[in-house]
């Protein structure tokens, strides 16, 4: 069993989905991130928020086997809020607020007992700050990072030099495109591939359509878990991730072919996220079911 | 093997693409399905051409086992033309001019021999003519249709009846999206199979994602052969329906179980099609070749 450090950011979210609405509720990549890998994996988690944020949240976070030591509150400030609304499709949406708060001054402090974490996950945040936490670590045996289309944007050439420190990348299609000026996912993960030496995987999210993953040499498509309905994508990137990232602790195998298996991982605890608002869905789990689960996948893509 | 019969438009298309430009090349969704089913077995075609369609295709087809009685040439009129622009990304397009000319009028003829076909591919044509077809043959074992969106947009009721005399349904994500009203493919999928109890299958091309295909009870995901570029997608989803009807012919056996593994050749004769303009990619095939990427799509899919 390896240990996993993440860093990334803690938030407070409004949501509109076709699905409903909600107010107020706790999200942030490291929270799904650490909720997800929790359900196979011990997690560090690396963050601040403000006091606003619910004290009951962390507490979970800790019965499940979280370390919240590196989850710094800053009193009297306010968490990092982000407010969005998602079009008909669940593929789309619209940023309505995004409000920094206390990520706008922050500066990540690592427990000592952090600094041997064997994987570390750079889940989005600003990639000064995925650089800064890498710095301050022995390096990790694996360094997972992702980012998003804001800073690809905005701050390309940062975004750049944390793929080119990381062993395994995940992104999603658009952003990959964005990213290379690429019309075909494909040509574009080559591209990224070959100008990152270090990359052991590149993980491509197509949303509904389920994951790419490559090596170079070695190729892997495998669909989403069918859902008939979504009721919020938010953080569904972020606990594929902790799914894929949960397991790859577990087993302490960091090869492609392992990295396959974590990818199915990924998409369920994916799927349980996308199946209630905020972090609800990754509150409950059952192993047994993640077990039918993983079956499930291989009758849907066997012939 | 069984003999298969298809009845679909044969035609004279312009098409540009990122890739490139090229006017007055063959086309039509009766001529990719024919030609991509004789990499698997004999072939009857019913259509129409005006004298302007190049005989040198029409001796091409016969050399590959294509039997062309049925399709009948209209002296002195002009073949169904058929003019569109591709989008950078390759999965939309622009139809800039479709002139019907001979399918105007167009009668379907059946020679008498064409009558026992065990299996009937309605391709896309006026659902009209789809419904016509199917009532002059004994009813064949396995009959299995495609559309398009225009006639979804102006004879939804006519081509909600070939569905529902249909074994096999094969559709896009989009049109099915269109057809039903969902937002959710696989809820589509679902209200579809609930509404036509004759379908034995129905076969969602999600585009450079893959394929979808259930029964209501299983269900099959198939990523796409991975292509770094594309020369042409026009005629990919009839190559793909050529292929997956070709391999049923071959193989006699129409289970669900053996759908998915014609899924699989479909998609390797889709992928032949998009490599070149307008047929030529359908042109020259290896079996051992499609015995390779066979392995390729296993190795793929696998974990």
């Amino acid at each position: 069993m390896k240990k996993i450090l993440v860093v990334g950011s803690v938030g407070i979210d409004d949501i509109e989905t076709p699905s409903g609405k909600v107010e107020g509720v706790p999200g942030g990549s490291a929270v799904y991130f650490s909720l997800a890998a929790s359900m196979f994996s011990a997690v560090n988690i690396v963050g601040v928020a403000g006091s606003d944020f619910p004290r009951d949240i962390i507490d979970f976070m800790q019965t499940r086997g979280i370390d919240t030591k590196g989850l710094e509150i800053v009193d009297g400030q306010k968490t990092f809020r982000w407010s969005g609304r998602y079009h008909d499709d669940m593929d789309n949406r619209d940023t309505l607020l995004t409000e920094l708060n206390v990520l706008e001054t922050f500066k990540p402090k690592l427990p000592e007992e952090y600094k041997n974490s064997e994987i570390l996950f750079l889940a989005n945040i600003k990639p000064d700050l995925q650089l800064e936490v890498l710095d301050m670590l022995n390096r990790p045996e694996l360094v997972i990072s992702d980012t998003m289309n804001f800073w690809i944007y905005n701050d390309p050439s940062k975004v750049a030099q944390v793929i080119r420190k990381s062993d395994v990348f995940i992104i999603n299609d658009s952003e990959l495109l964005l990213m290379t000026g690429e019309n075909n996912f494909l040509a574009a993960a080559d591209r990224i591939l070959e100008e990152c030496s270090l990359l052991k995987a590149l993980i491509v999210k197509l949303g509904k359509f389920g994951i790419y993953a490559t090596d170079g040499k070695e190729e892997f498509f495998l669909p989403a878990f069918p859902l008939r309905q979504v009721a919020d994508p938010t953080g569904a990137g972020d606990s594929f991730a902790g799914g894929f990232a949960g397991y790859l602790a577990k087993s302490g195998d960091f090869t492609f072919q392992n990295m396959k298996t974590a990818c199915v991982y990924g998409s369920i605890t994916a799927s349980y996220s996308v199946n209630d608002f905020s972090i609800e869905g990754l509150k409950d789990f059952d192993v047994e079911d993640i077990h039918e689960e993983f079956e499930q996948f291989k009758k849907l893509t066997s012939f």
